[in-house]
C-alpha cells in the first residue's frame, strides 16, 4: 500500500507532528492528489491559536494546489469547467463537499449542503486521514468543485484561490453590479487587498481600503486603492469628509473583512442611502453589532452576511486569477516559503510577523 | 376664487382647527382633486402624538382617494398605468413626487430623489395649503404618481393603497420571490395584516404572524395568518419548536412591521440559512438592535430596510387589491368613520382604541 506524510494537529498548544499514514485506494467519484502547495489561511491561525476549536488529531490547511496522481473510474472526469482532467493536470478544488440535492444546494448555497464535508477541517482516521493541506497528498471527495489551473499561474498565486479568492468572488456577487460604484473595503488582510483587485476589475470607479496597520494600507495602495483610511486615527470629521466626496453623500457598498464590530458600525454610517453593506470577516465570537434600525429602512440599507462560497463564486475566482494575477502584485502575497516538516515554524512565523500569506511548498 | 376647507395641525398638544383656504390655480402639470376619503395612517398618530416632529401648521392625512376636478393641460393625462384621466375620475396618488431625473430616482428609488415633496406632512403656506388629506382638496404636484380607482372598489379600502399597501409591496419586493416560502411577519396593524394576505397571494405556503396583542392575531388569522404567535407568551423553547417544524429549521423570510428591536431580533433567530429579514416598522427612534455578526455570516442572513415604495411598488399595490379586495375582510379595516370637521375626534378614537384605521369621510 501507498504511504504518505502528513503534519497532524494535535489541538492549540500541542507539538504538530509530521506521520506517515496509508494512503486508501480511492471511493466513488474521488481523486487523489499529490499537494504541491500550500498557503495557511487566517483560520488555520486560528485554529491553531485555539481562537477556534476544531475536531482533532487533524490535517490543518485547505488553500491548496496540487497535481492528479489518480481519478476513479466513477468521477465524471471533467473539471468545473468542462475541461477534462488527466493525472499530471495542477488542479484546485472546492474547500468542501456536500450532497447537490441538498436544498440549501439547491438554492444555491452548497457550502451549506448535507453530508458537509470541510478540507482541512477534519479528524484523522484510520481510512481517512489526507484530507488537508499540510500533507503529501489529498483525496478529494465526490461532488467536490475542482478547478485547472493553467500552467502560467504560480503555485503560491494558485493556493489562495479555494478560499480567499473564491470567498471575496461570493461578496461580491453579493454586492451586486459594482459598474461605477463607490467603495470601501475594511480589513487589508489577503481577502481585503485581493478585494480592491476584483472591484477595480468588475468595474468600481472608487475604492478606499480602511485599516488599523499603515503596512497593510500601503499594501492596499499597491492593490490599487483610491484612498487609504486608517481607523486608528479616523474620526466623526472623517467620516463626514469622507461621505462629502460622493454625489450620494455616502458610499454605494462596504466590504467588511475585518470582522470589527467597530469597522461594521462605522461602515453602516458612510453608506449612501440604498446602500449595501457585505460582512465577511466576522467568523469568530465577539460583541454584537449595534444596529440603527430607522437609519436601515429610511436609508433603504441592506446587510448580506457570506460565508464561504459557491461553485459560480469559484469559477468567479479563477477566472478573475487567470486574467488578472500579473495586473496586480498577487507575488508579494506570499511573504514567506517553508517546507512541509517546517509547518509549526510556519506557523509561528505567521502569527508573530502576521504576513498576508505563508507558503508550505509540499 | 375657489375656496375649500382644511383641517389645520399646529403641534402636537394644540387643536386641530378648521381653516378655509383660496384654491391656487393650477402649475405645469398638477392636477386638483377633490378628496373622498382619508384614513389616517401610524404615521398620522406619531406627529399628532408628538412623537415625531414635522413642519407646521400643516394639512395630516396622506392615505388618500379623491375625485379629479381639474387637470392642467401640461399634466400627460394618463395616469401610472398609461389610463387616460378625466374630471371625475376617482384616483389615488403616490405619497411623495420627486425630481425623475434625480440620481436615487434613476436607481429606482425616486421616494429619496431631490426635490422631495410628501403629502400630508407640508407646511401650510399663503398659496399651499392644499397638500393633505384633512381637507376639501389636494393639489397633485407634477411627477407624482397616479393611479384610477376602479368604481367597485370601495373608499375605504381605496385609503390605504397609497402607504399601507404600497409598502407592504415595496416589502414583498425586498423579499423576493416567494412561491413556497415559509414567513413570519411581526406587528399585526394594517401593514402586517395587509401582509399576510399579500404573502399568501404572492405564493408563500406558510405565514405565521407575531404581535403582542391578541385581538390583533384574531385579525391576522382571519387574514389567512396559519399561526398565531403571541410573543407575550413566547419563550426560547417556543422559537426551538417554531423552528423545528420546518425542513430549513427555520423560515425563508421574516418581515418586521413592528419597529420593535426585541422583535427584529426575534426574526433574526428564527431565519433560516439564506434567509431575508425585511424592517419597515421602525420609522422612529428606538435602541439599537443587536445583531451577531458571526450568524448573519455563517447563516447566510440579508437584511434589508426599505421605506415608502416606488412607482412599481405603487402598481403593484393596486394590481394586489383590484383583485383580492374581496378575497380577505379588507372591509374591516375601517373600524370607524368620523367626518372631517370631526378630525380631533377621529384622532382620539385612533389612539384611544388602537384600530387598524378609523377613516375620514369628506
Amino acid at each position: 500500500m501507498r504511504k504518505g506524510k502528513l503534519v497532524a494537529f494535535n489541538g492549540s498548544g500541542q507539538p504538530l507532528t509530521l506521520l506517515e499514514h496509508d494512503i486508501p485506494s480511492l471511493g466513488e467519484g474521488e481523486i487523489l492528489v499529490r499537494n504541491r502547495y500550500t498557503t495557511l489561511c487566517g483560520s488555520d491561525l486560528h485554529t491553531y491559536c485555539g481562537i477556534r476549536q476544531e475536531a482533532c488529531p487533524s490535517v490543518l490547511g485547505h488553500e491548496i494546489v496540487g497535481e492528479i496522481v489518480e481519478i476513479a473510474d466513477s468521477h465524471p472526469g471533467t473539471d468545473d469547467n468542462g475541461e477534462a482532467l488527466k493525472p499530471g493536470d495542477i488542479i484546485t478544488w472546492s474547500i468542501f463537499s456536500s450532497d447537490p440535492q441538498s436544498v440549501f444546494a439547491q438554492e444555491g448555497i452548497p457550502q451549506k449542503g448535507t453530508n458537509l464535508f470541510k478540507y482541512g477541517h477534519a479528524k484523522i482516521t484510520k481510512n481517512n486521514a489526507f484530507h488537508g493541506g499540510l500533507a503529501e497528498y489529498c483525496v478529494l471527495r465526490r461532488n467536490t468543485g475542482v478547478l485547472k489551473i493553467p500552467e502560467s499561474m504560480p503555485l503560491p498565486i494558485a493556493a489562495t484561490l479555494n478560499c480567499a479568492i473564491a470567498t471575496v468572488a461570493a461578496s461580491l456577487r453579493m454586492a451586486g453590479d459594482l459598474t461605477g460604484k463607490n467603495v470601501v473595503i475594511f480589513g487589508m488582510g489577503l481577502l481585503g487587498i485581493a478585494c480592491i483587485a476584483m472591484c477595480r476589475e468588475a468595474g468600481a470607479s472608487w475604492i478606499g481600503a480602511a485599516d488599523i496597520a499603515d503596512d497593510r494600507l500601503l499594501h492596499a495602495q499597491h492593490f490599487g486603492a483610491n484612498q487609504r483610511i486608517n481607523l486608528r486615527q479616523h474620526s466623526e470629521e472623517g467620516t463626514d469628509v469622507l461621505k462629502k466626496q460622493f454625489v450620494k453623500k455616502g458610499v454605494d457598498v462596504v466590504f467588511d473583512m475585518s470582522g470589527s464590530p467597530d469597522a461594521m458600525e462605522l461602515g453602516m454610517d458612510i453608506l449612501a442611502i440604498g446602500g449595501i453593506a457585505v460582512w465577511v470577516g466576522a467568523v469568530f465570537k465577539n460583541r454584537k453589532v449595534g444596529i440603527d434600525a430607522e437609519k436601515i429602512i429610511r436609508n433603504l440599507h441592506t446587510i448580506k452576511g457570506i460565508h464561504n462560497y459557491n461553485f459560480d463564486d469559484f469559477k468567479y475566482a479563477l477566472d478573475f486569477l487567470e486574467n488578472s494575477w500579473q495586473k496586480y502584485p498577487f507575488d508579494t502575497v506570499v511573504e514567506q516559503e517553508f517546507e512541509l516538516k517546517e509547518a509549526e515554524q510556519a506557523f509561528e512565523y505567521a502569527i508573530s510577523h502576521k504576513p498576508l500569506r505563508v507558503g508550505i511548498r509540499i
